[in-house]
């Protein structure tokens, strides 16, 4: 059987699938990495989340060589996590309550993000694709929740995907919003988005 | 009688009264400038803005020694009419229809910054107290209108002048934002400001 260091970084990273067991080591280590962040900021050190995940330094080393690929994991395991949860939600919910659900789980993402943002500005640089493709795929994920909430008259017709976006961009780029105020702002969105009655 | 060539920049940046015939001339410099740059953008050429204002290049670098000094102008004077304008529909409209024509005029203030913005950028290093002085007046001429449209029952009560600031604020900032956007995102805002019915 295959065991998590045998992973490697590259098939990781990629679409290839894994095997079941080395996939869950690895979202144990990324969810250690997460807690860890949100916790101690985007600079926490490797020891720190190695021992959180219950697992030896070397272990942490062999799946993400530098701290930046720790960040990008984590970052692409949540943009992942929209995306499934949006597929999700169309199938389950009723359109406005699976827009609503989508919109809480983008500003839960958008949190995360803020602990360790200037890690991931870094992460950005160094791989451009990796901002271009994440932003195009929350944008498609939006996209099939709204256009679905439009459909059904709950959502007005004079906005899309770029300009929800756009309003709640402020959430996921401002280092200085409190958790309060993101769940106001999310609240006067929401209001603003549905149709006239 | 002092000509519009007598007074220094320092005068013209400072709240000291200005002879009548001065500050005219000083404000026609400026719009000058501000039709520049949303036609050629923030680079526009002191020779452009000259033209436009029908002086001589000579007398716009006498008020204006530097480029950025022009820009720093224009963004100034547009603050100064935001503050002018909250003052004015507070006395003259009632709470909703004032609160509406404050944000229209600072959506129309942030379509002008957008034309310059690398350049205020500039201006903002050079003097970082010009960034928060005007944050903080922008931020108390907003107050004033929504704080009257939250007493009148027309604005819901879970917000404050920071968060409507963070709603607008990637009208103000993003370059790549159209105008027909920037309306469709303040309908989405000013509807989702309304107290609920």
């Amino acid at each position: 059987m295959r065991e998590v260091a045998d992973v490697t970084p590259d098939e990781l990273a990629s679409a290839r699938p894994l095997r079941a067991d080395a996939r869950r080591n690895y979202l144990l280590l990324v969810d250690a990495a997460r807690a860890v962040f949100a916790e101690q900021g985007g600079d926490a050190s490797m020891e720190a989340i190695a021992k959180r995940a219950g697992v030896g330094i070397g272990t942490l080393y062999r799946h993400f060589p530098k701290r930046i690929d720790v960040v990008e994991a984590v970052y692409r395991t949540d943009v992942d996590g929209l995306v499934d949860l949006a597929s999700a939600l169309v199938v389950d919910r009723a359109p406005w309550p699976a827009l609503v659900a989508w919109l809480e789980g983008f500003v839960r993402y958008a949190q995360t993000k803020r602990t360790f943002l200037s890690e991931l500005f870094e992460a950005f640089e160094k791989n451009p694709e990796l901002k271009s493709v994440s932003r195009e795929r929350l944008h498609d994920a939006m996209a099939s929740v709204l256009v679905r909430a439009q459909a059904s008259g709950d959502v007005r017709e004079d906005v899309d995907a770029s300009d929800v976006m756009q309003l709640l961009g402020p959430m996921c780029t401002s280092p200085t919003l409190s958790d309060g105020q993101i769940e106001r702002l999310l609240a006067v969105v929401e209001d603003g988005l549905r149709a006239p009655t």
